[in-house]
């Protein structure tokens, strides 16, 4: 019997770590998919941005955000981090730090071109150590009987959110907005009342960036079991399935254009995050077909109405579909749709809108502090010049610059 | 007792998941081999037909082509398919998914850079949601009885492919060539009689997939043992094996070559599938090193001397090739040659040569039909333009077009 | 019980194989590292460089070099190698050889852009068939019992060296030293004493294999358990602490330089390798903090001081941050300093000084003898035009070379 206990435990731990590596592969594809969606001279930030801010994250995670969230501090000797069970804290902490990484990497891609760097390091530090963890802690973690129980005397349910449409997606989306509306659009984007859309660089390091993205996707929702018996088939073909309807809504609603169709893939994955354990895999189609036009016409709607200059569409893509994803779990886990049922309609509602009053909250509170003090966007000469040149001193293609 | 069992269950659906999340990362590799092997004007439309093949063949393998292959249909409540086995069918198909949907991947190679859009995709549905399953099914499926009785009376044995060198290869492959014959070659490609090799636009990303392609192999043969106790170290070493065989060959028959070099990794990965699991290593080697010549000379007789303009090569590498890797099974499987034993040469002949043969009906049926009706080429003024701005209105490098 | 070992034999089957497959992509992590950093009319070259060393290491560590480190012969029927583990002996191998083929893929960085072809290969042959299994056999292998009592003798306590900082980073750092000082520098590159920086082509590039390494690198460490009751989530946290600490540490050194950031989650991921699984994470940021200071400094005095032109620094990177995590385990992996103990600093110092020795001896020898003979390096003509076209007749960007 020891045996069988030994070999779970360290099945558990695999589980976890091979979870953590795909989502921190994901990162990757945060990076290309901004290093694509941005013109040249600012592909360079993009990927220092990603990597300053999972670096920042992880620190700040590990000493505070962690212990705030799940009540554990791992400030002891390694002997008893590694414990009984192998360190399973320690990867488990790894895989949710991969989580919280995701806040300042949606929010890179909407303040990209002309934000300051120091203070954005800053605004992710404050996301992944504090805002984040307080908000998961009260839905996923130590404090979770408070809000959830308000949310259950509600609709008569938990709110549920398996993988984080609504805890991770919609906070870094929502967080994104106040950050893009203080430091206004980049140069040029819109003149004298009219829009000048600016065209992107490179659609081969987009379409990377998706890709790298989706395939870590099965790791984000699939491991967020967090134990191998609590396995699930359905979490990833539902992953799969929501993906697919993005892609294909994305298709049709787009005239086949490259970059939603792209983007439409991570649309649907958003929104299967909440309910991708609870939903039948048609149902997820659906859930990610409507994601993908979320996001097609979100994205006109904030860039051309709206006048909103966030360049990767964030807001729309993570912020309003993650809270799409949370209420679509609340329809679709229904058992009359074909889902698992236990999950209510009303719970879900409220969940996802609480999520956003933190995050618009904190936003506002963060970039506000920021703006006042020392300032959060670039200067216009060194926006002119580029974030590579002025921040970094060196392109993204040094060898051409010489010629 | 109910531990291990829960364990195992439990193991089984993370081994398959695994498996899906590498040969879906593989689609990657398809994108981006045909991108490196495009001209820059027919790049964005390589993506997407990829991406597109993919979410198609993922809606009609699962409404239709996996409940042919092997008598499973989803079509009941989530909780009826997690059942009790924590999802496994689900997975499953998610897994096979990833092989049905190289047939479309595949062909999408040969046909490059003049191909229309939409006709494309409805052939790929008719592949991955009826040809494909059919054969599938009288291979692996639940109509292999019929097909492997025929089989087994020939030779002996029953047709061995353990990974789908024929199966899955040589049937993409061989439906590939009735689509380039009909297409007929790009325009500029062969003037007057003489040859005209059109230069491709980009080796790193060429490379980038041939290297996503070969990593995500080996969740391709080594999870097709379909359940955890089934898994076989000498599948991972045999698929390395013939791997390096393809690029050593490759590098001595074409001269360092980077094409030829990159491609022959495939071409001896597409080799050992069927035989992986009965060949002794250092067999593979040679099963993947002839392999390689294979396609080097045999893209060459294709090009210049057959004058077929099949873009990727996807007749020779994966159509020729799997068909020789369903024959070499029956060789080097042999126990005179170090192999496992129990296959037949002639059951081996026989399953590569019906499969040839399925395609080719398959293939001039649907692409006949698709020409005769609606077209299946772009008009030369599209064409010229580029399959990017013709389809997709914009091109790979956006920035790069305005200034 | 039979069920337990069956699933234990077949977990530690799917172990190895996922950590072999993580590490063999992170050789598509050395090539774009190196593409990136490189000319463009080398481009090509680093590609097949790094396919064809990792072909051939393939092959004759499969012939010598594991039989010279275990004492585990292949030649034998495919039967006896599948044994009663399902081929364990084989993944064994296979991951093992990500290991040994790291010390061409390291060195090739240093050579870069004026290396002869062949040569190369033969020395990368050599040095992954002889030199690195003999003293992988002398540290990990079946020779383990005279160096370690010799090293016992000298600290009370064996040479740790948990997952290759010392026997495969600074074995390859330290090797590629006189290859590189055998060459000589780069044309062009110091004039008249002066120094003149060649700029690197493509940053995108360069992150992208810096990305590709890191993520395989979790295979790298965690994997190194060799069974999957031994994984250690602290191996896993200390790998992301110390590649953290390494980001960071180069953000803050090299104000900002995208190279050194990226690099610098490589010296911190290469310095925690040998003490990952008894330091305690914390430490494991302040040992790759460190790491990252050695390269940038280091890079600086070897390029601009000694004048050494090793194109990717190496030898720092690899080289002297290998002996550097050598020594930093028998520091941190104190439990004075929170570490888990049974580690001694002498040992650990007499263990890196080993492996110092014993590459610079094998590198001076090796290319030595061939300088002497064959030659190692391009003809000036060559060189000028690039190894793509002189070596591969064809660059990078085909279709950008007819326009």
């Amino acid at each position: 019997m020891s045996t069988v206990t030994g070999l779970k435990s360290s099945a558990d731990v695999l589980f976890l770590m091979l979870g953590a590596a795909m989502v921190f592969a994901m990162h990757a594809g945060f990076a290309f998919l901004e290093v694509g969606s941005v013109r040249k001279k600012n592909q360079v930030n993009a990927f220092v941005k990603i990597l300053t801010d999972w670096s920042v994250s992880t620190i700040v995670y590990f000493l505070i955000g962690f212990p705030i969230s799940y009540g554990i501090s791992f400030l002891k000797p390694a002997e008893e981090l590694l414990g009984k069970n192998q360190g399973y804290d320690l990867v488990h902490y790894f895989f949710l730090l991969c989580f919280a990484a995701c806040i300042p990497a949606i929010i890179s891609g909407g303040i990209a071109e002309r934000a300051k760097f120091w203070p954005q390091v800053v605004a992710g530090a404050v996301f992944a150590g504090l805002s984040y963890p307080l908000f998961e802690s009260l839905i996923w973690g130590q404090n979770a009987a408070l809000l959830q129980g308000f949310f259950k005397s509600l609709g008569g349910a938990e709110f549920h959110d398996y993988a984080g449409s609504v805890v991770v997606h919609s906070i870094g989306g929502w967080l994104a907005l106040p950050a893009v509306l203080i430091l206004g659009p980049r140069m040029g984007r819109y003149i004298h009342g009219k829009s000048h859309p600016i065209p992107i660089s490179n659609i081969p390091f987009l379409a990377l960036g998706s890709w790298i993205l989706a395939v870590g996707w099965f790791g984000f929702n699939v491991m967020s079991a967090g134990n191998i018996d609590k396995i699930s088939g359905l979490v990833a073909v539902n992953s799969l399935m929501a993906m697919v309807g993005g892609v294909l809504a994305a298709l049709l609603a787009s005239k086949n254009d490259p970059g939603f169709i792209h983007n439409g893939a991570l649309a649907g994955l958003i929104a299967v995050c909440a309910g991708s354990d609870i939903m039948h895999p048609l149902a997820a189609v659906v859930v990610g077909a409507i994601a993908s036009l979320i996001f097609v016409y979100g994205f006109h709607l904030e860039q051309e109405v709206l006048r909103i200059d966030d360049v990767l569409g964030v807001w729309p893509l993570h912020g309003v579909i993650g809270s799409w994803g949370g209420i679509a779990a609340g329809i679709f886990g229904q058992k009359a749709l074909g889902g698992m049922g236990g999950v209510s309609f009303v719970s879900q509602l409220a969940g996802s809108i609480s999520a956003i009053i933190f995050a618009l909250v904190s936003g506002f509170l963060v970039y506000g502090l920021l703006a006042k003090t020392v300032g959060i966007r670039l200067s216009e000469q060194d926006e002119f010049a580029g974030a590579d040149l002025s921040i970094h001193s060196i392109g993204a293609y040094p060898e051409d610059h010489i010629r």
